[in-house]
């Protein structure tokens, strides 16, 4: 890998981007590193919980804009298509993903942050999709911000294009957590840790049913996930869980828990 | 009924959750009990709203896990079918409902507070979807915590299982109030009361067609809702309350609102 | 026009309620005035940014209860389907609009406010959807406001029919931001250009999209997106937009831009 690492420390990996000559752009030689390291770390199972985080002063930049200006529009559409599966693949791993954002984060930048299931950010981070002052909408960042901020808020960031601080993206909703720049690491660690002592099957299960039931009916979702919980609770590490905590002890989880379970609807 | 109480106040009725012994579980018999007391309270129309509080420390443990572990997956569905059944009986009834929770509430117990119409809190009062400590992702939790409260937010509510407090329930819009404990019953008064005085007729047309236009695209929503509130328009309790505005007199509602008012669609 | 006025500066229009007299009712002459000046402004492209202010004390007190109060619900149903229409407008011209809201906005005047895309508040704003208050549930205002409110606050609001304050709107998404009543003439020029200085054609582009988009599935919207992002990168403002931005200079965007640019889907 040219432009991306990976590291796995217990049930936490690590992938850095290492793009800093590019503000670590979201090019599209790093998005298809991105989408073949993703697919090897949900096919392995080795750890649970998945961390974004940058090196140099940028988190990331968004695309690389010269893969973008005087490009046939077809190649335009090949790489936003790229960019596209590869959101999609961090969507479909078992593993719960962490934004470590230390700074600034703007268009697809911003997006990656919104994609993952969480986010912590330093005091000095700040996002941005600012799109419009390019003539370039935000269109596909503007998926997962408008998902996370409400809609006035999104519309704000979308239509000026200007940047939003830690604190504004806190209250909005687009990150769980800001603290002293100093504090970035111990703080993700921790939360990291509070999800990765969970079993991976089970994550799993609650990631899929998670965004699925998002999508629908009230009640078609509840029903839906009440067929979802059924099935959990003769899980193998639901049986463990269970019996663990009403004996009051430690649960041992499955090793490399078995995930393969149906996927209802 | 054995492990809840019902008692009425003038237009306000109050629904105490008994099961002190066993953290005030959602067991089988407390959600029929509960299920039937609803449909009771929906078809006398006595009253305009319904609170929601329990006795003991706990607001609400979720569901008995006796009743999931080691059981036939036909039982634990029937469990939770029986459980959305009752939440749907909820969303149905006529009445505007508010959780009163003076304490924890988990699981399921979150999900109650999730699914009334409106909530309060007392400070001493925390929120947790804690399934993935044993292996049973809080699933059907998740559907009213997500429509309550945003993604990443409820993400890490639902990840982490961790507990959040009462006053980050209501930064993140799970709650509408949080007051000091002692003034949890007055609290409580004085928004139910500011919804009981309205006509029950009207609280059941609105009640109705706002949870039916959230799940529409914008405009089809706001061709349903015209025809709703024009159709309102024409109810006898609208035609009195208007004449009383104009008039700068109190509107007298007519008698157990007739609310047999043919649903729009 | 009698019950509204128009005027252009720059790249900016200011449309001005001036039915003081019925506290700005949204009556359905000024409504039919209002559907046609915007289609005017959508159609002419002289402006970017669409402000909405009032004269007189209150912003808007929403529909004229005496075009409700015992009319044929024929005529009723008509009222609101023009509202509607309107609003549709609203949503369908290139402009990006902003509610600039200096007093009480209730019902239908609420309901402005949370459907223009922006919306700045003096402190002195306040807001309701008072209906319930008079019988006539506030339907209609309820599509909008719990499209930028959460579900526990829209439902407080809706079922209570009471006031928030300005501080309150913009805790819970209703406005972008609250500044002292001196002020806000200032604040939303601010806002406002920050908007005025991006290509109308971007603009539109981003506008259609942005709201497309909300009604999708995850991965459906974003896919929609990345086919919209791709046509937005072929039009001469992405060009010019892209090359002054490498070039480290300002953009000249096309005049009166052609936002002809066929629609994806």
């Amino acid at each position: 890998m040219e432009f991306i690492s990976y590291k796995e420390n217990g049930k936490i990996g690590t992938i850095t981007l290492q793009n800093d000559k590019q503000r670590n752009a979201l090019s599209l030689p790093l998005i298809q590193e991105l989408d073949h390291l993703l697919k090897k770390i949900g096919t392995e199972k080795n750890v649970n919980v998945l961390i974004f985080e940058a090196e140099g002063k940028v988190f990331s930049s968004g695309h690389n804009l010269r893969e973008v200006a005087n490009q046939p529009q077809q190649d335009v559409l090949h790489l936003f298509q790229e960019c596209a599966k590869m959101m999609r693949t961090l969507r479909d791993i078992p593993q719960i993903t962490i934004a470590k954002v230390h700074g600034i984060a703007t268009a697809a930048g911003c997006q990656l942050v919104a994609a993952c299931d969480l986010a912590v950010a330093s005091e000095r981070a700040q996002f941005a999709t600012p799109g419009a002052h390019i003539g370039l909408f935000c269109s596909t960042p503007a998926v997962f911000v408008s998902r996370n901020v409400g809609r006035k808020k999104a519309a704000e960031m979308l239509f000026t294009g200007d940047f939003i601080t830690a604190d504004d993206a806190l209250l909005h909703g687009l990150v769980n957590k800001v603290v002293p720049h100093e504090e970035l690491e111990q703080a993700t660690e921790e939360l990291a840790q509070s999800v990765a002592r969970h079993s991976l099957a089970v994550l799993n299960i609650g990631k899929n049913q998670f965004y699925q039931q998002l999508q629908m009916e009230d009640f078609q979702a509840l029903n839906y996930s009440s067929e979802v919980i059924s099935l959990n609770s003769s899980h193998p590490d639901a049986i463990e869980g269970i019996s663990a905590f009403l004996e009051k002890r430690q649960p041992e989880w499955s090793d490399r828990s078995n995930i393969e379970m149906d996927k209802v609807k």
